[in-house]
């Protein structure tokens, strides 16, 4: 049976609802879509809907939508379980804690109400598609949609397929989620932390080794990314940036002029042991870092920032020539 | 004795001339400073000059200069040597080719002419400070000033000492880089690649890996962290990253709550050898994920991009309270 075409999709479930199922209502909600959300917290409805009214200027600076957010709210509704609020929808977004039989038995119940051909995503970090549908009637449509928090702000999404995934389901969820506006990605293989998650901890395990050694302090340290290579890294992946530092000879020619020091540096990096000595000393040079900037004014910062880096980079590479 | 003050440095010298030569040299003039330039290349004076033109707009642009490029490039001038182009010069920005032989000889020439109440640094990324300044009359004014490509564009600069500069060099270079406008970070330990090329080695081995193994495609690796976790490197490093991703419980409430996973991912990240196979299997994939674009139409989209990062995150963090 094919699946539901792309436009055909008007409303989403969204199965839980703290940051991150908020932050995809958000999301859904600024395409023009309906979103029925699930959460078994009394205060989920009033604390989504004030996440989606402060998430939303945000969301007209960057001209996902022009819409009104009262306007937008009235497409969304709250239902008392994961089964009633998966009734008629079209996609399920599921962002249920991160334990693995809670995730099952709601899987199950959305499973159980959803009709075959629309596709069912969850959000977890921590889970591969495999174990969490196991107890599914339908296994086949249920793929990883992980989102890089927040969702309603960063492009990034991981699809994963498990061992009984179609292909298909798989294929659907990547075009779906660009359809909407995201930067989807295909993880080919079912590993721990998918792909981005597994790239940010091997940075910060030199990065926690080179405190640990007294390489350098947390805030020059993080300073060498923000102001050095993470520049770069908001507008092209390492490849292609490598590509481009190799000149004309482009990143074959990069790996044969540096390819002996990078083995060189790939020898000597460390494997830091997370200890409560090492968590404390990182804890300590953050606080040295912040200087008694507070959390509100910080994240005030990043979310200012991050628009203004999001305009900058959110054009697509030139057009093929 | 002393070292001059930052103040009173008007002349620098530049010894060496291929692009990192040729964009300090921009920079710098674009700073109100006098720059000396020596490089055995014939046509080292037109290319420099051809690049200072050409890197003007976007110094403009950013507002670290408002000067017409003509009357800054009225400030630069080309010497027959190393040891001429130091003649009077505050301080010295050495980028010879990466061999310590030709690297030691050039310092020594330096070494004889400019006072010792100077600084000399040197761009290398390859070389410790220990072994270039073997036969320096005032070994203890040699540190190391690596910069990131292009230096009039990415403020990093990572300052390390050797066995015999003193702590004096060190903190003085780190200040004179902060004051010309740059971001300077003290490296504490001579270690292979510094700090910041060893955290892009870190990542860019996952990376490597990742692609090895067949969970993710170049394109979509790259995809990885542009459109996710480069995002916000480009705002901050990954300590103040995570520690805001840890609410108000901060770094310490993520190492319990994350700390766990990302062990498991430790764990689990891949130590590839670049080997033919691998380097045609990304190169490969570099090709499929430009989809031939020119790679003047991919460098030019990378450089307007970065100006709108940097305008986006060039802004300090917020005052501290």
């Amino acid at each position: 049976m094919p699946f539901i075409t792309h436009d055909a999709v008007r409303t989403i479930a969204v199965i839980g609802a703290g940051t991150i199922g908020a932050s995809w209502s958000a999301w859904f909600l600024a395409r023009g879509l309906t979103v029925r959300v699930s959460d078994p917290a009394p205060a989920a409805p009033d604390m989504v809907r004030a996440y989606v009214r402060e998430a939303w200027p945000a969301l007209r600076q960057l001209r996902i939508t022009e819409e009104a957010v009262d306007q937008a709210l009235a497409r969304l509704s709250f239902h008392a379980s994961a089964g009633e609020a998966a009734q008629g929808a079209d996609f399920v977004q599921e962002n249920a804690p991160e334990r693995v039989a809670v995730k099952q038995a709601v899987l199950k119940e959305i499973d159980a109400v959803v009709p075959a051909d629309r596709v069912i995503a969850s959000s977890t970090s921590g889970f591969g598609v495999t174990e969490m549908q196991a107890e599914m009637r339908h296994p086949e449509r249920l793929v990883v949609g992980h989102p890089f928090n927040p969702p309603h702000l960063i492009p990034l999404v991981e699809v994963v397929g498990g061992g009984r995934s179609s292909e298909e389901a798989v294929q659907w969820a990547i075009g779906f989620y660009n359809h909407v506006g995201k930067r989807a990605i295909h993880v080919r293989k079912e590993v721990p932390g998918h792909i981005a998650n597994r790239l940010q901890a091997a940075l910060w395990r030199e990065a926690l080794h080179l405190v640990q050694e007294g390489v350098g302090s947390v805030d020059d340290i993080d300073a060498a990314i923000a102001y050095g290579p993470g520049l770069r890294w908001a507008i092209m992946g390492p490849h292609l940036t490598f590509h481009l530092a190799g000149g004309r000879g482009g990143i074959a020619h990069f790996f044969d002029h540096l390819g002996p020091n990078v083995e060189k540096w790939w020898a000597d990096l460390g494997t830091p042991h997370i200890t409560p000595e090492l968590r404390d000393m990182i804890a300590r040079g953050v606080e040295e870092e912040i200087a008694g900037r507070s959390y509100e004014s910080l994240v005030e910062h990043r979310d200012k920032a991050l628009l203004g880096v999001l305009a900058a980079t959110r054009q697509p590479l030139p057009a093929e020539e």
